[in-house]
């Protein structure tokens, strides 16, 4: 045990946050002797001094890992950027670790490996590697518009940028397509890559891009949307404004969904 | 058995392709009555007619997913790209099926489900998804040069871009920088996306970028890289060109790299 390790805390997958809202640490004599450790890096101090930093893998993974619960949500709203970061990317691997203790090719056990960022089975030697799940997310466009959609279950007002994963056999642009005319019924060409960023539930990495709609008809596919509809850009602007009179709420300030509008927001200036 | 179904012929992962270089398909009749089978799509005949596409899940899947052993090499390079996006599909989603017959989750059994695009656990009910890789690939820019990188055990001038996997919590930009970084110690700023490219081997989105090198001065990560160096426009051009006396070979066609090499020549014209 090195005792100038740092442990993040965790309540199976939920954070420990401090009065001052930052991530909470302890050191490896807080966890099981046997506990499977993930190494996060490298942690500088303000002397210069360098401390390991890890986290254990809980003994159940996420349940309904395709979705982020409302307590989280509230307690990710608090985190800087940067804790954010880190419990995101620590969130992601040990949730995989958890929910990945069985060889998918013979049905062995399989066991940490090289610092968390593997796991081996114990039976045929087989190498598994953390999942991280390629998903587009797009603002598509047609003559000052933008179409947005609301999920099933979401609240009334609602709206973001479709999304969906990225399919094998797929580029990211052919994904931006499909997904579209699938969700929506519209024909989408001219599909431009924005930006990106990690997205933990349970490890996907959000590609936001624009595109261009064809044809302004929405055919929904009623079994992925409750709705979609073309907002205008006083529209998108009101809500993100926060104006309760705005026809539609905008997503969260962490999610990339909310960047990408205000970027075409500020495009259009 | 719906006789105007078509099956993709396969012998193991490897592709059956005719004497005019197309792939070969048989009927249903050609697999066992109980083979896991994955549709592929709708296929629309020259009469408007449209038949199901399948492949059959092969006995075993790929014993080394992350290369591309050189006899299939050789027979992708002949193929149409309408036909190479079909193989490269099937061959990711049905080796997955080969490579996946256990719950990672709790080591039951799985089965196919929902036309092959998923796996259930019979045991204790998990749904597990075929897996696409975010790999980000990357031209580097130094002063009109460009650094390119010779993997272990590649023939002697064959050189490429930079390359590597998208880890949990990063973005596409973080992960550029972080590789170039660790493979070369050079630090990258200004990291753009260019195009990306799904590969097969066993099922990856490459996404290819640009970035600019703060410096030139190269540390090589032995453990990745055979070599690592600073190409010139001219030799860049020479090796596109075909020259035999250029100091590098480049990428094949079918890879994202050659593509990105050209785009670079085109931009400095």
């Amino acid at each position: 045990m090195n005792w100038r390790a740092k442990l993040l805390k965790l309540d199976g997958l939920m954070p420990h946050v401090s009065d001052t809202n930052a991530l909470e640490w302890g050191t490896l004599a807080d966890c099981a002797e046997d506990a499977e450790l993930v190494f996060l890096g490298l942690d500088t101090d303000e002397s210069g001094g360098t401390k390991p930093c890890f986290a254990a893998v809980p003994a159940v993974g996420d349940a309904s890992p395709r979705m982020a619960n409302p307590r989280l949500w509230a307690v990710m709203a608090t985190l800087s950027p940067d804790d954010l970061a880190i419990y995101g990317g620590a969130r992601s691997v040990v949730d995989w670790h958890a929910r990945h203790r069985f060889c998918a090719a013979c049905g062995g056990s399989t066991e940490l490996a090289k610092g968390g960022w593997q796991r081996n089975c114990t039976n045929c030697g087989a190498q598994h590697f953390p999942r991280t799940d390629p998903v587009t997310i797009m603002l598509v466009e047609h003559d000052d518009k933008l179409l947005l959609g609301r999920g099933l279950g979401w609240p009334e007002k609602a709206y973001s940028a479709l999304a969906g994963f990225v399919e094998p056999g797929e580029s990211i642009e052919e994904a931006v397509a499909r997904e579209v005319l699938e969700e929506s019924g519209i024909t989408a060409r001219e599909v431009h890559y924005i930006a990106s960023q990690p997205w933990p539930f349970p490890s996907q990495l959000m590609m936001g891009c624009t595109a261009i709609a064809e044809d302004t008809e929405i055919t929904l596919d009623e079994t992925e949307l409750a709705d979609a509809r073309w907002f205008t850009r006083d529209e998108v602007q009101a809500a993100m404004s926060g104006d309760a009179d705005a026809p539609m709420n905008t997503p969260p300030k962490q999610a990339i969904a909310h960047h990408l509008l205000q970027w075409w927001l500020d495009k259009g200036k």
